[in-house]
């Protein structure tokens, strides 16, 4: 099974796609689109959508496993993220990509089985799990790595209980 | 001038499509793309957007004039919203369209010359300024009209200033 993960914004979205062979996880690509603060906001999406469509196609991925988004913020901000986050879902939809949500807690809890845990302990099991060098930069990359393998602890169990 | 209105909603979207001609305006369109509550979040931004890239190539609109969000409400809300109006925005920059946005409080000064003005005044004006035997339902499509007018008034008066 491949995934990708999305940490979506729209000065910076994350992504990460890994392959799930069993219990075992295979990074193929990563990263982070990012859009200049200067550029109009239809123009930001457009670069967003396009970008993620460009991914899409050429990694293949079967499912998108998308970050909700947590906000302590004001309503301002939480639209115009929310703004990103839709072209997001939009073009995993128009992708055809299977859509799974997961909030910041049950990720975490997926990858440190603390759905408290902080950013580093999050970024240390990504970087373990995948067998990386180095913690995955910037942050929303990492995220949307963490997204991925949540998804795929998920799918996997839920494999396991139907006896797949 | 054709000018594509749109307030932007997941549930539902209102769209007013006007002609402009000198300053006088004449209604194309009208009406509200909705969603089903059951459906889920990336279907109805799918529908969102094929609705609105149908409208276009169908109307042919110049312009598009898509009203801000202004929330009071939760950020949890306002994600929601953000991301309908992400799908509306892309639909129109994809379509090559110019896209402006208004606040609420600019349309209501542009329509009734008060910012403050209720939901009543805005649609009687939406209903003589476009000649309609009746206030367009539901609110969403008279917002929708009324962010298209106050377009028109706006581009209008920067003719003007230009001595076009």
């Amino acid at each position: 099974m491949r995934i990708l993960g999305i940490d979506p914004g729209y000065a910076i979205l994350g992504y990460g796609i890994i392959e799930m062979r069993g219990n075992r996880f295979k990074v193929i690509d990563y990263g982070a689109v990012t859009t200049e603060a200067g550029m109009e906001m239809p123009d930001r999406l457009k670069v967003l959508y396009n970008s993620l469509m460009e991914l899409i196609g050429r990694f293949e991925p079967e499912v998108a496993s998308v970050e909700e988004l947590f906000f302590n913020t004001n309503a301002k901000t939480a639209i115009l993220v929310g703004q990103a986050r839709g072209v997001a879902l939009l073009a995993c939809s128009n992708s055809g990509l299977e859509i799974a949500e997961y909030t910041p807690l049950q990720i975490k809890q997926a990858l440190v089985g603390n759905g408290r845990a902080e950013k580093k302990q999050v970024q240390f099991m990504v970087k373990t799990i995948l067998n990386l060098k180095e913690a995955p930069k910037p942050d929303d990359t990492a995220d949307a790595l963490a997204a991925a393998i949540c998804h795929g602890h998920s799918a996997g169990a839920r494999n396991r209980l139907k006896g797949l």
